[in-house]
């Protein structure tokens, strides 16, 4: 299998069977087992998780807002990730009272459901609620308040293109409460620059605490990809509180608390890129 | 034109146009022209660097020692590293008094001298001393201490094989001087483990400080790729100095002040792969 970035970069996956092939009303779902990263869910034949790298991504957006922010009882929003691998990280903290999860498309839950549980099991946990909703119904139309809101979505393309505006980060901001913390799908620093600033432009638009951290992952091209995060109060370095990541005991196999500061120490090529766009809170 | 990685990985790039080809003692040596990522060296077909992301492994071999090292007058070696591209590094720092590179493969400075000026500019420099040499027979032979010394070599294939042994790196060990500092490229942590694993068990045995750094850049597969650094007494955290960064005024892409600490913090699978490997000196 081949999957395509560009007219110029492709990479290669060795196929030893297809899992799930359907046609949903917004793209071609398939999964598929490889010969060196296990199962792989595709959306319109973009990679979106692999079963040996997935916990890359979802530690990295679900534990860096998670950590910081203190609530005791919170409650959580995660706009896409229908293969459940972040509602999966978000239910690890016990704090987490609710975690709603909203996906569009129903195809994505079905396949993931049957043959991708690394991730899917989250379907089943009893503090999930899982909406098969559009994102941005979905926000305009909530009476809720959350204190995290993840927006876990593909690329601007197909469904997830009105994600990327700023009329659906104004709705995301009024949802949250006033220590919320918002963190999204940032694209590539190196193939998607145009994506990110877009998304940084917005996010430093409408909150006090705009910023972006990385992390590097197999399955995604060039490695390196970003998170976006908005905040309305809480920094997430100087909020920040190391100790409560070794209370957790959790077990991780990406995530730290020295990794937490380390993603947001950004090349200089990505300070030059993003410059004016990012910004620590009100001087 | 295909990488392939493995049986299970490969990586596609589109060719413009093939610059150089020609089979050396060592290996074959390819220049290539692609269209999203400017001229490529290969060897024996595997991406060693390109002109849209070479900054980034060059940045990190040369900047990350250089700025620890307090040296007035420094003498730095690179064995391997036939495109310049570390050499070219090194050089910008007015206190190497000399930098001597050892390349084995006559064929790859010609062709990168012919084809590659973005990193092969070095060896037009007065402060360059270019050897055409056996890295193991010119560190057996030599005379000279060393500052700083940099291995930027292949993966152990084919002439590289030597470079990753215990008695090559006692003679490192042997060349540098009391505050020396060796770099090592170290593989990828995704793919390579083993090699990982290999370097940091010499390097952990022959020095009082031995750790690992991180970077990450386009054309290695799966993105995330390594560092190996041993030190005989200075602490790459402990003993550097943000200061000597901004004071230096160099212009960077990849390198800063920042990333330079947070390159050594390490994803929490890697802590557990190289547990027992990593030091900070003597206790």
């Amino acid at each position: 299998m081949e999957e395509s970035h560009s007219d110029y970069l492709g990479m290669r996956y060795e196929i030893n069977q297809v899992l799930f092939s359907k046609k949903s009303k917004y793209q071609t779902v398939e999964i598929i087992e490889t010969k060196g990263h296990g199962r792989m869910l595709l959306n319109d034949g973009f990679v979106m998780v692999s079963e040996r790298d997935e916990f890359i991504y979802h530690d990295m957006m679900a534990h860096v807002p998670l950590f910081v922010h203190p609530g005791k009882e919170k409650n959580v929003l995660v706009l896409g990730g229908g293969d459940g691998g972040t509602a999966r990280e978000v239910l690890r903290h016990p704090e987490v009272k609710q975690c709603t999860m909203v996906e569009i498309d129903l195809i994505v839950i079905e396949a993931c459901r049957a043959h991708f549980s690394q991730t899917s099991k989250a379907f089943s946990h009893p503090r999930l609620n899982l909406e098969i909703d559009d994102a941005i119904k979905f926000i305009e139309n909530t009476k809720e308040q959350f204190d995290v809101i993840l927006i876990d979505s593909t690329d601007p393309i197909g469904p997830a293109v009105p994600l990327f505006s700023e009329g659906f980060y104004q709705k995301v901001f009024d949802q949250l409460k006033d220590d919320g913390i918002v963190v999204a799908q940032g694209g590539s620093p190196f193939y998607e620059t145009h994506i990110q600033k877009n998304l940084m432009t917005i996010l430093h638009k409408i909150f006090p605490i705009s910023l972006i951290y990385n992390f590097t992952n197999l399955t995604y091209p060039g490695g390196l990809w970003s998170f976006g995060l908005g905040s309305k109060s809480l920094h997430p370095i100087g909020d920040f509180d190391r100790k409560r990541v070794q209370q957790s005991q959790f077990s991780f196999q990406y995530y730290n608390e020295d990794i937490h500061t380390a993603a947001f120490q950004l090349p200089t090529f990505m300070k030059k890129s993003l410059e004016g766009l990012l910004k620590d809170g009100p001087q």
